[in-house]
């Protein structure tokens, strides 16, 4: 989408993380599955990442939202709307901004509701929450991205097992507040031929644990058709792009930070080819945190803008892929 | 929210419903429960409401899609995004918007994604809607509810039992084509003290399949605290409704039409009556189709528009409460 207004300023507050106390190194994986020593990164190129203890989607949310407030002029009581984006449910019903929402001393009844569209979430999140400062009503809103990957991963699947980690993120959008930034565009496809090839069976409707009889612990397992993913991406990716660059008025060479979803190490690796883009230029955290779902864009936004020197005039394309299959961009011009 | 922009004119294309072949008469549950011919409905106020035999969240979806695309000057094609509305998953990953549009044939990769704050899913997808709409970029938007209450009933709990049925509603959003409005106002409110109040324990992060031994059914059943739900709905009503009234420009005895999620028939005439309303201007369809979770506000719409004479000037209240607890409204002014 091309914002009609395109000079509209806007402005991020703060930025938050959360993680898990539990860190689980790759050898951890290798012991736990008899794996020789070393197996598990060389398989993945993933060193480390976090899983919950004890903590649920929404304490993780929690810890998120506090680092974002703690850096923030804004406070909790001038937030107007909270956006929850993330790919998994915290639990059927009801939706996670509440459960977020009640972990939060709000002294007034912020609404709150969830985006979903699986790893693209939190982008679709942050540009309806931009779309809704421009649009008026609200002038500072909290997205939080918070994911538990670890409950639902199948540890027999190689190529998924060691994947994910469990993570959250929060921004606070704000009309006033903060470090003003413009949204060139925003660009969303869903190419719904890949609808099987990254899929929880169960949790819903169509094989609702009411029809179950006996174990049901398969239903709630990830399952991924990575090659037909991959496949489909390279498909659309150069369209997509161009259509987002195109809505943006700007060119990928006048890109100055590339912060992808860390689908995985391969896949980052060959977006960084495909666009040939420096690593310096290309933020890559997935051997340290694994793929955290839809909380990864923010997630590395948080380490471009901790770990980098972004400028006035710095543009930033935020983009990744999801279950679905969609493909989603945003490019955002810092000021 | 109010909209900057109070004058921004939309226009609905069309609105389709959709249900399930099966429909299951009070008497039914009757006999299936052992109780005397009559108690189900004398107890819910319910005659009957449709369950699924085969059909899926997005079957039913499409069947509403395509209701509502037959009556629409809007083709499939010119659709420029798809949201989903619904307080129920049809499978955790992915989400509900990405399956329904694997049963559609669009030509172009439209983007979609899902808007969840369970009963109210539909009407706050409906509020980004018009929004996306004002704000550029989309010409025609598809908002989608679909739901399957029947998969999480608890048999056994006389006060929900009865109460769901299953169904979907579908409309189409325009600029440019259909019958012309103004959203005068929208205002949504979390009061997450009762987040507690309406659950499904299971399904998610916070008691996943991959962590409970034996069975899994109690987990994907629906629970209420019906008492505590109204005793909370009924303490911030009066706040909610004026300040929804206050943001619109306009008062209740200038709302010509009443549309109210279909909670229950006591919440309904609870409702009705506190605002003063005749049974002809408020629109009540439970006794035939249950609660319809967030589908119900589009049906109870369609119903309005299919039955009563809703003039050029009439304005209607969009109105409902769901779990989390949340409460929202929108008020509309047809043209």
């Amino acid at each position: 989408m091309q914002l009609k207004n395109r000079s509209q300023i806007l402005r991020l507050s703060a930025l938050g993380v959360g993680l898990p106390k539990n860190i689980v190194l790759s050898t951890d994986i290798d012991k736990a599955t008899g794996n020789e020593l070393g197996y598990t990164e060389k398989l993945s190129h993933i060193k480390q990442r976090y899983y919950v203890v004890d903590e649920s989607a929404s304490d993780l949310a929690c810890i998120a939202v506090n680092d974002a407030l703690s850096q923030s002029d804004v406070s909790l009581n001038e937030i107007g709307c909270l956006i929850s984006g993330s790919g998994t449910m915290e639990q059927a019903v009801p939706y996670n901004a509440a459960k977020i929402h009640a972990q939060l001393d709000f002294s007034k009844p912020v609404p709150s509701f969830d985006v979903n569209m699986t790893c693209l979430s939190a982008l679709r999140a942050i540009e309806l929450g931009t779309v809704l400062l421009t649009s008026g009503g609200y002038k500072n809103i909290l997205v939080v991205s918070s994911e538990i990957a670890s409950a639902g991963i199948r540890w027999s699947d190689e190529e998924t097992g060691p994947l994910f980690g469990d993570g959250s993120a929060a921004l606070i959008l704000s009309r006033e507040s903060g470090r003003p930034f413009k949204v060139l565009a925003s660009h969303f496809e869903t190419h719904s031929e890949g609808v099987g090839y990254a899929q929880v069976r169960g949790g819903g409707t169509l094989l609702p644990p009411s029809k179950i009889s006996g174990s049901y612990k398969d239903y709630g397992l990830f399952e991924m058709r990575g090659k037909d993913s991959l496949r489909l991406v390279n498909k659309v990716l150069t369209t997509f792009l161009d259509t987002l660059f195109k809505k943006s008025g700007v060119r990928l060479k006048d890109i100055n930070w590339i912060v992808p979803h860390q689908a995985s190490f391969l896949g980052l690796e060959y977006l960084r080819k495909k666009l040939e883009i420096s690593t310096d230029n290309f933020i890559n955290i997935i051997s340290t945190h694994g793929n955290q779902i839809a909380a990864s864009i923010p997630f590395a936004l948080h380490n471009l803008l901790q770990s980098r020197d972004v400028k006035g005039g710095d543009r930033i394309l935020l983009f990744g892929t999801s279950a679905g299959l969609s493909i989603g961009g945003l490019v955002v011009e810092f000021l």
